[in-house]
């Protein structure tokens, strides 16, 4: 039985690997390892660890790792930390192979770890292209990496011509989409989002439609995320219709971006605007799918939106790169040019169903390949 | 003026490097930044910073990161406690950019310091093919860095390939080949090596030729290790030519091929070869030039010895993938494999010089390449 | 002239030292050097670093030490983060002697950094008596220290009887108290706290009297902390006089207090409070000055309002064992005797000055003794 | 049933203890949790988790923590990753209580961790005097623990002075007698030590009185440490007694020792000298039992010496403060000094046995104590 050990860093990421992990625990073939580390063990990023546990994982581990600061530096210092740390962890656990997640600045840390401790390391979602540092991160463990689990046939292509033998490089496509595909097959837990969930803000009346905002801050211009936000701010003012915000994640940046919310929040501007924390994802894939537009820089609105059909208004840099299907308009940071796409995107309604990342079943696919494929930590360029 | 941040963190990056950090100090354009870090700063490996400060460079910054144990995990604790350093090291010189020199576990530390910081990091000596673990670090750190500095035009093909961006590719040569090209230039600077540069073992008479030893652990097998430095030692020994042994570096793995030597030497066996701890890089180069044939698996072999034409024995897996020029015999481990090819390289001579891995001019090309290339920390692959 | 390190990890120490910062850069004999770190460094505690520069410090060190968390593990790795970099920081800054404050946790990473650097220690405020696992700190750092700047003769027994030599115990007083007698000669900077200061909640009419509340967890108890906090604000809330609120400082239990205040205030049950982050301490001792009653369990209450004359409500076990002035009233943690306490306290009005803690004058005491106390490392029981 | 977590740090704080983890282990009322870490994990300090393996303990943990350069920085740091390491530990093993041994510098990494952990904390060894920054390190361990375990009624009467609460502080005895009471009744395990335990320098013949060397380099001269070392050496070679020197262990200055050593060897000035890295401590007591004198700067010449009625020279500065029976003789550390009181030692013989230490059963008391005391971490001054 092979014993396979996840490193969670972030609730994103458990959110896109959740429908694997399941598949894993149920493979008799296999054996789930799981250390929750870095954000996902704060209170104020939704308390991951907690969540993970309530459905159904059993966390092994817990690497605290995040140095306050929010900056550049103790980016640095954080994935330090846990490299040191991880490596500890991963010494004792023993797994037989360690899937690291996607391109945050911390999964480094996982990939260092586990190539310097000579275990095989599986990388999900390699091979895509986006703007911001993530593009270095994400390569530089493709690098690393011995099995490639990626999204899409032209991630696939990337990964094989950065030197990777296509051997090892599996097309699962992205488990986010299982878990779409699960999630908009149940019906809403709630009628009262706001009772349930909490957050802050005023009850907004849903029943004629609503918009999603989710905006993350970017890291290479840090210094404009309190600009950025404020854009975004104005044009969802402006637009009028009831709106649900999800609260960004720790990066460097992210509290000046929380800070302009607040600050909208208390000059009492956002009467049609209530803020989430964190909802649960299948919920909150609910909400999407029933929501007339996403409008901000997460990468749920080119992901999951495409297999959902959802409208998407892109705003700046942050997925640039990324491969697109039909449901996105990018725009720039003003707030008259988010207002039109807005508009725009409301008018239109929502398109067909594309699998561009995925068709709901990369699960089982990818516990597949785990239980299956050969596990080698020898690597050589062909070229 | 530009600030160059260069980090070294070993004995033989020291070597490799110094010849550019010679072109940077002198040029007008730049201004050299030097941290000194790892097994650069221990006495058991030759308290290289003592020797960069006697070379005439300032070492503005020490950084103790080597946690001890010499295995897997302390390779990756010590990455991540110098990384935790670096961040805060390379936030106070705030370089204009930062010089990460090959391929060693360190590295990575000061690569994704550096790349977290926003500053763009300059690879030196990247696209090349080893084995080890250092192919997976070398070519992760060439998707962290923003300038490639590489020896060969067979390594700027590699590096462009797996997507770096062509203009930011320069083929300057290896800089040891410069230090290489003046050492030869030069006459011993003593007679006697054994009463100037210690060590321990017989006084060796040189004058009817002797060969050079220079065996690293290889990591990925390094329970091996004191098989394989044994098998070395019973193919010198039955050679009987006088040798040189020279001290291998800090590497999980070395303290077994350091306890084989100490175990051979004290068991009386070893009365042809004389061991050194360090020897000054100039003048190990003109040993070098002057001994019959190198034997191990250093990259000195390959590389300075293609310009040098000295034959070398070049045993097992390390260096493998590595582009050979004509002086190179590969051997495995076994001693009678190591005594025959040995026999025949003395026999055979030297060859002419080959200019492989760079021509003696790399150093003053780089200083020029790190004064105008446009400074920038963006990337995006091509395909 | 004698270099002075002092290192500052929190708002309150700065708050504390902040005159003999004063009286030591304007000493010809002392050059001040100043690293500020841990929580000091935070902007939500008030980035004490930028407050200290505007009052025209020099920063010559930041050290990122916090791991987010606020828990217990993560203050005993936060403690290790900073011993480990202070360590590079007082080797590169090269002092004379280091200088530690109090009793929190991550000064023990000073203390500790300071020892094993063989640097003599400078010990502000030992010899006190608290609840809390501050105990253990404060008389640990006593032994570890070289020189003792006590705040009363009482402290200075203590800290002798541990068997510290009494030549190197100095009674200066607090320097807090320096502060306290230079800001209450002068006037309020503002006659509106609210626009100047901004916080949340209702603006407060203050012309009739109010209350100041700090109310910080009690580490040992850190599971009570949310329930201890809604004691006091029911207390407050029946108390019906305006309020204002001092956000409390990290430690493990501050998120849990936090959480406490914002369900309060979200539940719109605190219309006679008002919330500030952080006040400049000098307008805060003005405000102290001029209210009716500090309620909570800071040392405020205790060490500066016995100069002040100010009565104070000492709630729990926090503060319990420190020396008292008459202005002071011990009550357990339940709303009603806090209410109780707090009527009596408004109705007896302010008491005279009591020098239990300093004259105000500290300051120029403990530059004088930093100028001339011999400096040694050596230390021996007595007994 | 109590579970004791033991953290052992180095070679002869094992030594000391393992009568007590025998105790321990054997009663029921105990779970025994052993955490081996820094130069105890380490090869050229003799590999203790191995011996402790061997002896029948099972190593629950194992924390590398020893940052390389044997100097005051590394030392700061080797604390700090300690500290943030065994916070993680301790917190995952989850024990009653934590027991910490003696004072060297890595100790104060567990108190911190255990104290901040809100764990009871066991010292071993308090109140005792001594030179070096020990002394720092062991009386703020002393303050930081909940349970005192000391060797002599003077100690316990020097805790008691230092504030800590009578009911905590129970006079055991140093278990480190109980091995020799129990070694020296067994005969030696062979006859052979030169074939049987290796280390380097000739055979020698022991049948006609032989001396033991054990020489620590002194943190706080560490720059002397050298001198030292030659200065024994030339006592040593003048006195021309076959001589087993005992290695020196980890710590600042330790290199220097080592070097001095080493180049003592190599000059061939050794002839009646033979150095052993480790001898198991049992054979090592039979071997001391034996010998005519012990010299150099030992605890053990003061300590088990006093039992065992060994002669002992003690050189310099390291034990001064500590108890003494009558077996010592302090000089300084001139060679002529040393070798007059090595003469008078020599001749003078045996003496009787001393229980200044302890009576060989602290053991059992110990694990009594442990299994028996209340459990509390609150803590006060009583004065």
């Amino acid at each position: 039985m092979r014993k396979v050990c996840v490193v969670i860093t972030a609730r994103p990421s458990y959110s896109r690997i959740k429908a694997a992990l399941a598949a894993i625990k149920a493979d008799p073939r296999l054996e789930l390892q799981l250390v929750v580390a870095a954000s996902a063990l704060l209170d104020r990023y939704g308390a991951t660890d907690k969540i993970i546990e309530a459905e159904g994982f059993k966390v092994d581990r817990r690497v605290y790792m995040i140095v306050e600061g929010e900056n550049l530096v103790t980016s640095a210092k954080s994935t330090g930390l846990g490299l040191s740390e991880l490596a500890t962890v991963l010494d004792e656990l023993k797994p037989d192979m360690v899937v690291s997640i996607a391109d945050r600045f911390e999964t480094m840390a996982t990939a260092v770890a586990a190539a310097y401790l000579h275990l095989p390391l599986v990388h999900v979602q390699g091979g895509e292209i986006t703007g911001s540092i993530d593009e270095k991160v994400r390569h530089a463990v493709t690098k690393l990496a011995d099995i490639h689990l990626v999204a899409s046939d032209r991630a696939a292509g990337r990964v094989i011509r950065m030197g990777e033998n296509a051997s090892r490089v599996h097309v699962t496509g992205c488990p986010s989409i299982d878990v779409a595909r699960a999630a908009i097959a149940e019906p809403m837990t709630t009628d009262d989002l706001f009772s349930t969930y909490g957050g802050v803000g005023p009850r907004l009346d849903m029943s004629n439609g609503y918009i999603v905002v989710m905006q993350h801050p970017v890291t290479q211009e840090h210094e404009l995320a309190r600009w950025q936000v404020d854009q975004t701010l104005a044009a969802i003012r402006a637009m009028d219709m009831p709106t649900l915000w999800l609260w960004p994640n720790v990066d460097a940046g992210s509290a000046l971006t929380a800070r302009g919310l607040r600050a909208g929040r208390e000059r009492g501007e956002l009467s049609n605007i209530h803020f989430f924390k964190n909802l649960p994802p299948e919920e909150f894939l609910r909400v999407l799918k029933r929501s007339a537009c996403i409008v901000g820089n997460s990468s749920v609105g080119i992901r999951e939106c495409a297999y959902l059909g959802v409208p998407a208004v892109n705003i700046g840099s942050r997925q640039s790169g990324r491969d697109r299907g039909r449901n996105v308009v990018d725009v720039g940071y003003c707030s008259d040019d988010i207002l039109n796409a807005l508009k725009s995107c409301v008018a239109g309604g929502h398109s067909e169903k594309d699998t561009l990342y995925g068709d709901g079943y990369a699960g089982t696919r990818m516990a597949d390949v785990l239980a299956t494929a050969p596990l080698s930590i020898d690597k050589r360029l062909p070229y």
